[in-house]
């Protein structure tokens, strides 16, 4: 926290054992930060590595923030609750009236930290509409929710009808379905390498929000689309395997997290049942169009090499 | 509902047992239908009387709402929730995000109703600031909080200097103390009766948030000023009986809502343990001041009767 790393903190707004409730839509939801967590441990044991790192740690937001900022505005968010802890809430667009405040007990308050990305003047990205988004309104549809050949019309355009875009779509609609999150509006992509740059996995806090339901719709590219990376497909086929199974890693992984236990049991469990559903939805597209039709190579190398090689191992 | 009569619906927000956060600030708290119910009933056996009449009630919001209104604006407000339940959000100033949404399960909803007031120009009616009112922001204090003499100050002031009005306000807070309201920023009075109308006790859903605590500041209007009009006291003191205990009293009025159990059993015993309170509050200014200092005869008789007489019974 000095002066040498810039991250991104999330408090705990919610107990682990919290579900969702059933009548909240997914842009109203509480943001998790347990789901950052789970979400960067996920992305990386599914081998996309497309989550900036996080870490949950406990913070104390009057030694560590309150007492040390000499921002104004920072400092004009704090205030004492009934209660007598520390608590502020956020200044943001959205949502942030005085019920938005998360307290500390009485100054220690949980939270997640996520790497920023370096600056957007030395890697600018873009922010690119999810094209199965959804409506974020109480009654909008989208076409995709209705229109099952949705698809053929995303893969006619572009960058879609070219490269690892759509494919790329696919994997992170996956690892949303694994997770549990609808709340994908967009995706971001550094620009400087063109349409082939890696999709980042960005702002996953409204994952595993209800582990005793499998939201299907989140599978839509998967399912309309009906392609899937040959080592994406491999990954999850070896997760799928008893002896190695999605959940064991998961916990095994979530285990060196100071904030352990990130996952309640029953989330961690619900991941190797969507994992099977995933496999499922492979294997109906398989049946109706072979195998040849379906599982794609990772075809193209990028054009030009970034510096760093963030994206994927083949 | 029909044309007949026009009611204030407060629909259900939270279950009977959630008590309020202890964080949680009381302007940012949810309003309570129960505690608007329990409120009314309470004002009744107290004999104040200053409650208009609310009754719970079940609603069909599709049936007996959505599809008979002609109100664009009120339909604008429906949707179904992601569980297939009807739901609506209230647009107002304060507070109304989409977060704010109740719904039906799937259409029937919890409510309570209160009678409307006579419309403001047949009845008109002033909003007058309550002199112990909090200051509602997360850092300010007012005045009454820090000056054990605030008092002596509040009494010079017209209309506090004359007639029950002072007594008036000290009923109040006992009402506010007993149900644990801290959310009296106004008061309203019919204009039509000068300084001698009697205060309404409008707006109580913020009571009955917490049984497990007695917030004694409620009561600062008695305790610093140390006066009880002698029927307010009677009254007490008989609903302090065993054989006549506030709590039994309570529990059997409740039993007639269409919604009981109204309240939980810990909210309805903390009446009786605040109710004890209040008289060692009387005590206490009794054996500081004498009784003749302390316990007043209902002063003043109206100076102009009112057609109907809604005011204290001697």
């Amino acid at each position: 926290m000095r002066n040498l790393a810039k991250v991104m903190y999330k408090p705990m707004r919610q107990q682990r054992d919290d579900e969702t409730p059933e009548d909240v839509f997914y842009f109203v939801d509480f943001q998790r930060h347990n789901a950052e967590i789970a979400s960067f441990h996920l992305d990386r044991i599914l081998d996309f590595r497309r989550v900036p790192p996080v870490a949950g740690r406990q913070l104390n937001i009057t030694g560590e923030v309150l007492h040390v900022t000499h921002n104004e505005d920072l400092r004009s968010v704090f205030f004492t609750s009934p209660a007598n802890n520390t608590c502020f809430f956020a200044k943001c667009l959205y949502m942030c009236k005085t019920e938005y405040a998360v307290c500390g007990s009485p100054n220690h308050l949980e939270g997640s930290m996520s790497a920023y990305l370096p600056s957007l003047s030395m890697a600018p990205r873009v922010s690119i509409p999810n094209p199965w988004t959804r409506s974020y309104t109480f009654t909008g549809r989208q076409e995709w929710e209705d229109n099952p050949f949705y698809c053929d019309t995303v893969k006619q355009q572009p960058p879609y009808n070219s490269g690892n875009r759509l494919l790329n779509i696919i994997d992170m609609s996956i690892f949303d379905f694994l997770t549990g999150n609808m709340d994908r509006h967009h995706y971001e992509i550094f620009s400087n390498f063109g349409d082939e740059g890696f999709l980042l996995h960005l702002d996953n806090a409204r994952g595993f929000g209800k582990h005793s339901h499998d939201e299907m719709s989140i599978l839509a590219p998967l399912t309309q689309c009906c392609i899937i990376k040959r080592s994406t497909l491999l990954r999850l086929q070896l997760l799928a395997q008893s002896a190695f199974s999605l959940s064991d890693v998961m916990r095994e992984s979530l285990q060196s997290d100071p904030l352990h236990p990130i996952l309640t049991e029953p989330h961690i469990s619900a991941l190797d049942r969507r994992l099977h559903k995933v496999l499922s939805a492979v294997q109906q597209c398989v049946r109706r169009l072979g195998e040849d039709e379906v599982i794609t190579n990772d075809f193209i190398k990028p054009t030009r090499y970034p510096r760093w090689k963030f994206d994927e191992a083949p």
